[in-house]
């Protein structure tokens, strides 16, 4: 390793420290701060906040970046590294720091008044946020690449590499089998609902997600579950990376999925190792949001949803239910957590109608940023959207284009990832399949421990060493096509419902 | 207010937000963090040390003490405001940034060690650290007052005017009656403890802990009760001061007690509130680990032992402990919960014995600094203070001069105000009494409101304003004098034990 590598390691790890601080300050707002604390709390972040960008924006770094761009022995990990280190340095210099500033401010702004609209189902009142955080989102890209089409900048900035035309060649292919599997499930009897109504109080719903964490492989000692409104896994170091769930009463699988799903994440950021040396640095760090994503869709939905896990696992399942649980088997417990409803909110979406929410915020994005949708005109594209997509119709915009947080704060660009990570998924899934072809035998004898090395050896251990695009070839020897999760899902629904 | 004086509350705010991220991340390790973030977590702690340490430091705080100490027409906050952060400042800049750094890691390895030696009960492991930390806090006295004997310079920093010979005087006193009180209490038949044994789980612990934080006055919605192996208070910001707790099955006044004391220490901090221009600042401290000790202690023990007490409150334990309080009644609980018997254990010891075991250390910790004992004779000397003092024998040094934590990590001086908090308690009580004539009535009949409020406006509120000798005199018209907690004592004792 060469002596700038070692002296950027150093530099890198100060931030990343500064960072996870930063990260136990927000585990606990969501977990067990006292309501009166918010105050000082968001002193407090305000000041890590200034010094982490301090830390970022050392010159020191673009100097050594620069001499290690000017050497020709560097090794695989340093180039890497490199290229890594040298995105975040011209992003984090790039933006002149009175745009950060009031960037926060408006978001926070933005955010608080977006609350307030959503509670009263006012979009009028979050409208002119809403183009406020449109507008500083494009200033915000030509900062970052006055050449490029401002929402390419913005999805690159959570999938390095994609754009607006590679993702919409994505979504195409998508939405025409999602919209096909969806309209020959709904000419098919619906299945029942087995599990909605049992009041499943919250101490067994812990003791159920606990189960679950453990037999996925989460290790306890590097982590722990708490609970939050919305659930979310959180790295506050190496060997603290925390999950949060919520638990509803008469819906137990809101927790018991949220739970795997957000250990699937865990799980991703616990084996994140790509080489030693590199602990706590940019390197050790996930690659992208949308393969983050595959990783908790994978365990979520084609683990944990799976018939072969369930076959192993339903019985500690009725265990811990209890008298609760009276009259739910296994296939009706299977069919009732696969069920495929079309429905207003994205998040309680199930896996076939899922992308075609997602699809839904990424046409109305990609307009917004290309100028042929106007802010005002945003409800009723969403409408025109959901009847288009999903056949049904949001009554009013708290359950229309107020549902989610993101446009809020300004993270346009990042809704694509959610879909993106199915896909990746999927593609992960058919090439361990390749590799260990009795998976599905070893799921339901209760060893779910070859997925996570095989996803552990292929995916996390690598941290940000590829771009996306690299990994998923490397991993799959093609590139990201859409034509796994079509098959998946075929294969998956026309067994549950017959067609 | 001066500019000046504006700026100087700029920047102590600033260093106050990075002691109070630090007191996060302290507080998280004690009850939350998984076992393996603790190497990243020292990490963090280090960087918000080296950052407070920066912020402490800084020359301009020096220019504009020396701007403002020139002035003639400072206000009385301001004068107060100047004094503590001059202190404060002289403090962080005499002592050398290697010095710090060299006693943070001697201290650290001396932790460890300590804990190692205590459980294998084997003092000669832990001498060597021992020694190291007894040099370096005398050179650390040499560093912050050459002129000053180091014992006395110690003392000041965690009771702002006391030396030894003020200590050794007021203890001298206490000892003479505490002995004497003893006595009379052994010759007198021994009261039958009747809360050991009883099973309570700890969710019933917890909701005694919570019924009575809430009758306390304890803010909800400004701090919270968590568990942790050493019940602590602990302050992450002006609205945010929570507890611990710890729940012993077999014997739950352990919990319920240290729930009061904690609910004491919180209570001062939730209160103190000098001038709103110097919240969050060092005019809003607490003015001594003593005085804060006063807090706790009378709650605890003067109110939260008190026969008035429980008259009202009796009936909600029992309903509360349901079927395992059976056979426990008002007088026996008070008799049981006021048991005086000598003991090894400080942590664990009653009103009447618990300042022979500070003055036990006191006497210890004198001679360890004027030269009068070597670190080899601790053990020896230790057990011959408790044969002296207690009228018993440690068996081994687990029990004996290995028990405390303070002495690994070097924090000499700090046991006086542990049992000068009961002292100044019971001058506050005094004048309390003196003020509110019937306040033993108003806590019979559930209204301890009064008691608090007496408390805020005369010691909370205050914050630093004054020293602790400036306050007690305020606040009780005379210097702390031991003569007020023997007459507790003797009039509480002498009717339990009926001498």
């Amino acid at each position: 390793m060469h002596k700038e590598t070692a002296r950027l390691l150093e530099l890198d790890r100060e931030h990343s420290l500064v960072m996870h601080i930063g990260a136990i300050l927000g585990w606990d707002q969501e977990t067990y701060m006292p309501p009166k604390a918010i105050e000082e709390r968001s002193s407090q972040l305000a000041l890590l906040e200034g010094l982490a960008h301090q830390k970022a924006v050392n010159p020191e770094i673009g100097e050594l970046l620069a001499a290690l761009e000017a050497k020709s022995d560097l090794s695989e990990d340093e180039k890497a590294y490199v290229r890594v280190v040298r995105r975040d340095y011209d992003r984090e210099t790039k933006l002149p720091e009175a745009f950060v500033t009031e960037y926060a401010k408006e978001a926070s702004l933005s955010q608080a008044a977006w609350a307030d609209a959503k509670k009263n189902n006012d979009f009028a009142a979050f409208k002119p946020h809403l183009s406020r955080m449109v507008e500083l989102n494009k200033k915000r890209a030509h900062y970052l690449n006055p050449n490029a089409k401002p929402y390419d900048v913005l999805l690159d900035l959570f999938e390095p590499g994609s754009t607006q035309e590679s993702v919409a060649a994505v979504f195409a292919k998508m939405k025409s089998y999602l919209v096909e599997i969806l309209t020959r499930i709904r000419e098919r009897p619906q299945i029942e609902d087995k599990c909605s109504g049992r009041r499943v109080d919250k101490h067994t719903q812990e003791r159920i997600s606990q189960y679950f964490m453990k037999v996925l492989g989460y290790e306890r000692d590097r982590g722990r579950l708490d609970v939050s409104a919305h659930p979310f896994t959180t790295t506050l170091g190496a060997d603290d990376v925390r999950i949060t769930t919520r638990y509803v009463e008469d819906y137990f699988p809101s927790s018991l999925f949220s739970t795997i799903h957000e250990s699937g994440h865990a799980l991703y950021e616990m084996g994140i190792d790509p080489n030693p040396d590199y602990r706590g640095t940019k390197l050790a760090e996930a690659v992208s949001m949308a393969v983050h994503e595959s990783q908790s869709r994978l365990w979520e939905n084609i683990v944990g949803r799976s018939p072969a896990f369930w076959e192993r696992h339903f019985p500690a399942l009725s265990a811990l239910l209890g008298e609760v649980g009276e009259g739910l088997d296994l296939e009706s417990f299977v069919k009732s957590i696969n069920r495929v409803s079309p429905s207003l909110i994205r998040t309680e979406a199930d896996e076939v109608t899922y992308g075609l929410h997602v699809i839904a915020r990424f046409e109305l994005e990609s307009a917004l940023f290309d100028g042929s949708l106007n802010v005002e005109e945003v409800p009723e594209a969403w409408r025109a959207k959901y009847r288009e997509l999903l056949g049904i119709e949001a009554p009013d915009d708290r359950q229309g284009c107020l549902q989610d947080v993101h446009w809020s704060m300004g993270a346009f660009g990042y809704f694509p990832s959610y879909a993106l990570g199915n896909l990746y998924g999927a593609q992960f899934w058919a090439a361990l399949k390749k590799e260990i072809p009795d998976v599905e035998a070893r799921i339901s004898g209760g060893d779910t421990s070859a997925v996570l090395a095989w996803l552990r050896k292929n995916v996390h251990v690598q941290g940000s060493r590829y771009t996306p695009g690299e990994l998923v070839k490397k991993v799959t020897g093609q590139a990201l096509d859409p034509v796994w999760f079509e098959k998946y899902l075929r294969e998956k629904y026309s067994k549950i419902y017959g067609f």
